[in-house]
């Protein structure tokens, strides 16, 4: 090995996340990572973003990897920095995210030797905490081995394992290790993207041939893992043929422009607000499902009327038509053999369906409550916003705006961590510099990460923070005993709150009428280049419809 | 059963807790909790803590039951609460501190049937998180049986092996199961502490008496375990014997009042501040360790010159003389047969061994660094005070202080978990309601968990609470790279922190000069029943005596 180039573990990694589009690392130094940030900071292209604790910074690399459609990575210290992080690692695994869990760890001759370090039960065991990993991660490693053409060997099997789960992974690196030299010449080859099986494609597009034979529409249902898998412009490209209906899914909600004849809007079971959406994708046959997710929320409690085993379903790695499933048949393979197909079919013009307005009115009088204020926000979302609506009324009302075109909205509604969103506000906006994130969250929610929000500020985005204040966890109220004292929460002075995070320069408003609502919007509207905090005081027990809906929901499930 | 009085699994489970005296539960609500909730907090005599966060919800709950010399327990909703937790959790598993953690989970039929909720993966795997708590947790239960006996057995199998083992548990409480009804009889009957083998204790009483046959000193060495089994009162009866000398670990400093004439301070290997009473506990035969931990902070990293193989060990459930273990004595016990055995020695009366002062004398001058802090906080402190010293500058400079009488150092000399101290505040000052809380904290640390301030204040809680504001990761810039940019962090702007946490009254002050730090020392002091916040602006690079050589030695230990 000597005569071939060298670099270490720390700068191999370092090099292989910049490659992978994660060139923003977050986390928090500790004892037993200083010499692993050392080595992968002296790579050209990783900016080292410090978060102010764990579960935030994990929360950060989601939000990154989900607005730049690519991986995602953070940096913790062994035992008290991980553990700190799990509930945000879960969340990834849960919503197909894949973010690289780096953590470093004490040095191989102390765990070898069971050393009584602190960081650790003074127990020897120093795998404890990789094993508690391997539950929410598709695939870990702790380089512990000797030999330098394993170490990176190991490293990329881990880093691929992301690519092809679409899932996060972990890669503990003891101390000694970071340091340690290994071959320089693999990096020369970028890390494949997974590739389908050619015969399966081939086998898969003749079957979907033979199932379009005789139809005479076609209705795709849209799921958030066509983000993940950076499909969009496939799916605009099938929306534009005649046919062809598109329905999302909550977490894709903004995939195709909302006024698109072909747009179906989001389904949500019962729920869904348009009933001729909602029949148009319960009777389709078959129904495309791309991408999507199975879950409570998004069938509106199980009241969806397709029979997801009869559908046509586009997954990341493997297609299905009915019972037949075709491993090995990606996701970007499997849409441009639908384009082919429906391309083919010829399919008869359809009269777009007629949705009714998805955001209220403006009402007219004097009282801010969610109804008024999310007909405010609708008259006022610019196009190109990555909106980021926190679980609960704030994802709730966002779910039935409008959104301006090339906008995204960024949610977690499968996993629902509440908090998950203004981290991950951090995130997106270093993702997609060129986008203003429009943060909806309720006052609940932001105390549980709230910290972050000064990380926010002293990165230089221009974000409009809303903090929906309505005295507690309304979606919980919404839900049982509203009246019960752990619904309360301390109320804070969240018009203080920038300033003492060290953003003494944020515009910071409350709105407690629909005119201070609307003065407030014109002010951050018409300085796109600043941030702003806007406080919005709405009443304790009043929510969106989706949400009314979905606490009934979860009240005849907990039934 | 149906004679019988009844009452519901959540009733049950707080009737409990309030027994062992977790009488306040911290938390938050989430939508698989709320019937268990509603259930608890029908018990008379436990009272709801909201907490702003997970990880700070475990962290208060831990500082409770250390404070409080009791249980202490937190409860969180399934999933995306639980996990957040775990790091908490873990803390008080590696320091021996037994906090319940009740989950609310889903519904049995949801559970049986693999039902895709959300805040699962939505694969019908139900147990995953249980699985992960399993690795830092003593015992656990899921309660999904039918048989309301076994419901009660169950509850009450896990909170015994909380007391015995002194380390955390986990009680999954289905939603359906909260409300279930179950026999109230077993309440009658308080859960019994552990008790001691009475013949392992009289043979270990003999055995130790015959070690003690020919010596003429008992030289103790007293860890952080004396606290969890609340046996200050017996360590102080021993000390007051002759021939008796006692040395403290960094967890039980302030565990006997420093200034007791059998004192040796504290030991901390070769970075003992006091020479004579390093050799003292070197060279004891047999040294007597009681409750103590073994990790390299505690021992000067590894720099100790006893050998514990051949110490008098009273561990919390078993005594061990030299190489003769005696699983069944409980340290209680075992201190009592040490008094009585010290006692019938008739050990010569020793000279106390001359400590130099603890804390630097202060140092004339305008400069405000860390030697001139801890003088004048030396001078300011008073009796009776729970003074909680964050990982850090804060914890290694509390730790060369000298406590007055009837005071307590909180810290987490194991686990060294950054932010848990704030947290802990909030449990300290609810288990001891009569002492004021004084809390040492560095600004890198404090941005972690920041959010409970507001309760802290909220709950009308006064504590004094000091932010070290030295710009950054001190403690790691100590131990290496000190420039490097992950040592930075946002620059806050910290007295206006309180107001916006929504306590506008407390007392905010900012100390650049000793006679700054003299004067809000001085309003803080003349006004106990009042909450200060402190901001204390210190060298970047300056760091106490004692976090200076742990630094050395992590640095050693690394290499």
């Amino acid at each position: 090995m000597s005569d071939h180039p060298r670099t270490t573990v720390g700068a191999y990694l370092a090099t292989r996340l910049v490659q992978l589009g994660a060139d923003h690392l977050f986390g928090l130094p500790g004892d037993f990572n200083l010499s692993l940030l050392d080595e992968m900071l002296t790579v050209d292209g990783l900016d080292w973003v410090g978060s102010t604790n764990e579960l935030n910074a994990s929360y950060a690399a989601d939000g990154f990897a989900r607005v730049g459609r690519r991986v995602g990575a953070f940096l913790t210290t062994y035992g008290v920095g991980e553990l700190s992080a799990l509930n945000g690692v879960a969340g990834s695994y849960a919503e197909d995210v894949p973010v690289v869990h780096v953590v470093g760890m004490p040095s191989r001759s102390s765990m070898d030797t069971g050393a009584p370090l602190h960081h650790t039960f003074l127990d020897g065991d120093f795998r404890r905490f990789e094993r508690m990993s391997a539950e929410i991660t598709a695939h870990r490693t702790v380089l512990d081995t000797d030999d330098p053409d394993d170490l990176v060997a190991e490293i990329d099997r881990v880093l691929r394992g992301a690519l092809e789960s679409g899932k996060p992974v972990y890669i503990g690196v003891p101390l000694d290790v970071a340091t340690a030299a290994v071959p320089s010449g693999p990096i020369a080859t970028p890390l494949r993207a997974p590739q389908s099986d050619t015969q399966a494609v081939a086998e898969f597009t003749d079957a979907l041939r033979r199932r379009f034979d005789d139809v005479d529409r076609a209705c795709l249902l849209v799921g958030p893992k066509v983000h993940r898998c950076a499909q969009e412009d496939a799916i605009s490209s099938i929306a534009a043929l005649p046919g062809v209906q598109v329905a999302t899914q909550s977490g894709s909600k903004a995939i195709l422009d909302e006024t698109h004849p072909a747009s179906l809007g989001t389904y949500l079971g019962a729920t869904t607000r348009s009933d001729a959406a909602r029949e148009a994708v319960d009777t389709a046959s078959p129904l495309v499902m791309v991408g999507t997710v199975h879950s409570d929320f998004t069938t509106g409690f199980f009241t969806h009327g397709y029979d997801p085993g009869a559908a046509v379903e586009l997954a990341v790695d493997r297609a299905r038509i009915g019972r037949a499933v075709y491993p090995g048949v990606r996701m970007a393979d499997a849409l441009a053999a639908l384009r082919d197909v429906v391309t083919a079919s010829r399919l008869p013009q359809l009269a777009p369906v007629d949705l009714p307005a998805t955001a209220p009115d403006t009402v007219e009088g004097d009282t801010l409550d969610q109804e008024r204020f999310w007909g405010e926000v609708q008259q006022w979302l610019q196009p190109s916003t990555t909106v980021i609506a926190e679980a609960g009324t704030a994802f709730y009302g966002a779910l039935d705006l409008s959104l301006a075109p090339d906008s995204d909205l960024l949610g977690q509604p499968v996993w629902s961590s509440i908090g998950y969103t203004l981290p991950a506000t951090l995130g997106a906006g270093l993702a997609a510099p060129g986008r203003r994130p429009v943060l909806f969250i309720g006052d609940g929610s932001a105390q549980l990460t709230i910290q972050e929000l000064g990380t926010v500020f002293a990165r230089g985005l221009t974000p409009v923070v809303f903090v929906l204040n309505n005295s507690g966890y309304t979606v919980e109220r919404e839900i049982q005993s509203p009246d019960a004292v752990y619904q309360d929460i301390v109320g804070w002075n969240w018009t203080q709150v920038p300033s003492a995070l060290g953003a003494p320069g944020v515009t910071c408003m409350a709105a407690t009428t629909p005119d201070e609502l609307r003065d407030a919007l014109a002010k951050a509207a018409g300085s796109p280049d600043a941030a702003f905090l806007i406080e919005v005081h709405l009443p304790r027990r009043d929510a969106p419809r989706l949400l009314a809906e979905l606490a009934r929901g979860i009240n005849t499930s907990n039934a």
